[in-house]
């Protein structure tokens, strides 16, 4: 065979990236765990009757058939484009052995037939973080789910130097209930073509608003107006209010969405917005939205997008709703790792190499790893009894920091400082235990 | 939508089985990295072709093509059956920027469409450990995967209580050297048949060597007097030579296998042995092979298989053998989940839940609980302010050991004992902090 060629939108990770990926991953989980929400993970594939539901995304679908199935009644299936969607079928599938309200993430690969670029790709990993009620779902939990991811962002950015990010809130409701106050009764028309303010311009916005819908250019402008407002605290309730406009699900909205940006800017200040042009497209939200972007990478797109759905699933009988947030790893890791923004200080786990003098005495070699290994020191023995000027290269391309000696001493090969140790009581320095991740 | 049903052969965990699983997968990795061994990740998509290549296995693969993509001229793509064939992929695709030998384990999922039973599902998940050499690999590779893997194993049955195993080991060198010595050429025909030992007895497999490959009667029964012997320790060479023959790889098959067993058997008595009856079907190994069966649960099959390829992976210029071992983590945890065998002992990460008295002082219990995770408690502030009694029996529904109260104390519901406590202070048992997994 020769040489294979990478499948284009299919991004995979040497050894020291995936080392970046591991603790990135190990922060998240962290975060998460510390908070009390709880893993699970959801087969790969779905029914294609499950994945199609969710509007014109099943373009995007790869479907999946055994080689030899022709013929036979399967249901046809599909690889899971989200974690949304399964998790939806997992509440139902599950409802009786699960307590709500349920906290759960989600850490898994997900698939979307998309022409690739840089930050999307064919094959991704998505962190999904999710509270789901049974009946109802209290307002604090979309204040929750913001914190906790901020909270696990923020530490990408301290532990690893991740950039910061910025996380921008909106709320349907308030939207909805703007729009109404204006007597308007598609809102969904409305927002649809407000979302395309960023690539459109307020022009054009207007002239869809006027020319589709039939607005007024007053009741026109008033979207407008309102979807320029934004805030790092609650001041925009002020602004939004001084617009006149009356509405119930508005004062639901803005109560809401303030209590989002409060809590918000307290925990995280600096981190998060209320940014009323906010839409998230077509999705089913229902109440608060949320978009992020990372700091000098806003040309991703967003890199932690969610909301909450009123019915996140249903039964017929009883409605679920759900809030959340999907945290996109592969859109933050592979750029950040082309650009070498985020590097392992080694490519193994390895802290310590002993040196083997000659084959008949690997064992004694064996037997020192096995007692550092019994402390927690990651090692390896050298492969080959070669001089000890190649097995230090052996470290030294890995760039593991030790090499020990059957002399009974340890070399840290950065330094050159060579000093007599006892595989029972030698530690590395803290820093030294694990590769350590730093940004650019 | 009504209520969803489970897929056969696509096993999924409930939030507690999740907890038992990562469980046992940090144990894995921790025992991986240890040693030395670094993680990487494939694709879960390969190309038809490559997937095509090993033997019959191609029936059961599922072929993945995009909804919409009728008409180009994408290559047809297909989801891994397994993690050798990608790994082979990746060692070649990435040769140049890989340190050898290298030392990897990869923990993912692989989808194969065979009927689904126990220990036997369509969507499974592995855990491979192997070292790929450029040219040579040397022998003591063959050990220390067998006792990375078996210290692996160990530590599931201490810490968890899953239970012993029992590795396997035979040499495919020995086998075939025996055959040659007996004047055999087609070694692999004699090998498949004796394969089939377990399954049929030692009259037909008798019988089908004399009557399908023309041997006499005495070589035929001298083939299967080689496959009935078994040892703990390295005896079974001297059994190997009292049967007469003689053949250069015999003796290399005798020594590599006698090397394994030596040192298994020195680091885990019991859990090894020799056994020359193992042939791992018609895989491509050349050299040692590993099978390993759970105590108690042999009918499930072999739970950790592998062995030796003198070509894990080959571009025409440059070859690479391997050694290494994957262990079947679903055939593992599915049956161990389903029997009660393994239990966690809560459904979430959570250690303490922060009562609420009333939603006005939310903010309240939000900040002990900040207090409490700033120290790596994993807390949870009650969804309602119901009445105490509720917000208990929320805690104890999910397993959760504490309750903190606004009055600045925190009861142990299993104990009822309730006493005065800081957040800034307390802290829970070690045993407390994180969900514990035990077995029956």
């Amino acid at each position: 065979m020769s040489r294979p060629k990478p499948l284009s939108g299919f991004p995979e990770f040497l050894p020291a990236g995936r080392i970046v990926e591991q603790r990135v991953l190990a922060a998240l989980i962290d975060t998460f765990e510390l908070h009390g929400f709880g893993s699970i993970e959801t087969r790969a594939l779905e029914p294609m009757t499950q994945l199609a539901r969710k509007g014109e995304i099943d373009k995007e679908v790869y479907v999946v058939r055994r080689l030899h199935a022709e013929g036979t009644a399967e249901a046809e299936l599909g690889l899971h484009f989200d974690l949304t969607v399964p998790f939806a079928r997992y509440v139902l599938e599950n409802s009786g052995h699960l307590n709500f309200p349920f906290r759960r993430y989600q850490i898994q690969k997900a698939w979307r037939g998309e022409r690739p670029q840089e930050g999307r790709y064919r094959e991704f990993l998505q962190a999904d973080l999710d509270v789901v009620g049974q009946g109802v779902l209290a307002a604090h939990h979309d204040v929750e789910v913001a914190l906790v991811v901020l909270a696990a962002l923020e530490r990408l950015h301290v532990e690893f130097g991740v950039p910061p990010v910025l996380l921008r809130v909106n709320n349907r409701r308030l939207a909805e209930g703007f729009y109404r106050g204006l007597g308007i009764d598609d809102h969904l028309a409305v927002l649809q073509r407000v979302d395309k303010l960023d690539k459109i311009g307020p022009a054009k916005v207007q002239q869809l608003l006027v020319g589709e819908l039939g607005l007024s250019q007053t009741v026109a402008a008033t979207c407008l107006e309102l979807a320029t407002i934004s805030a790092p605290d609650d001041s925009f309730v002020e602004r939004v209010r001084a617009l006149g406009v009356r509405h119930e699900l508005l004062d639901e909205g803005l109560e809401q969405l303030a209590g989002v940006v409060r809590a918000g800017s307290q925990a995280a200040p600096g981190r998060i917005m209320a940014d009323l042009k906010i839409a998230r497209g077509l999705d089913y939200y229902t109440g608060t939205v949320y978009e992020t972007e990372m700091q000098g990478l806003e040309h991703l797109g967003s890199i932690c997008s969610g909301g909450r759905y009123d019915s996140l699933a249903s039964d017929g009988r009883t409605t679920y709703p759900g809030v959340g947030l999907s945290i996109g790893v592969s859109r933050i890791l592979v750029p950040l790792l082309a650009r070498g923004t985020l590097t392992a200080s080694r490519s193994v786990p390895t802290c310590v190499l002993v040196a083997v003098d000659a084959e008949e005495t690997r064992g004694e070699a064996d037997a020192v790893a096995a007692r550092l290994r019994a402390r927690g020191i990651a090692t390896e023995v050298a492969p080959k009894a070669d001089r000890f000027g190649k097995q230090i290269r052996y470290a030294d391309r890995r760039g593991i920091p030790f090499v020990w000696f059957s002399s009974g001493e340890v070399k840290d090969i950065r330094s050159g400082e060579q000093v007599a140790a006892d595989p029972d009581v030698w530690t590395p320095p803290a820093l030294d235990r694990r590769p350590a991740v730093t940004g650019a």
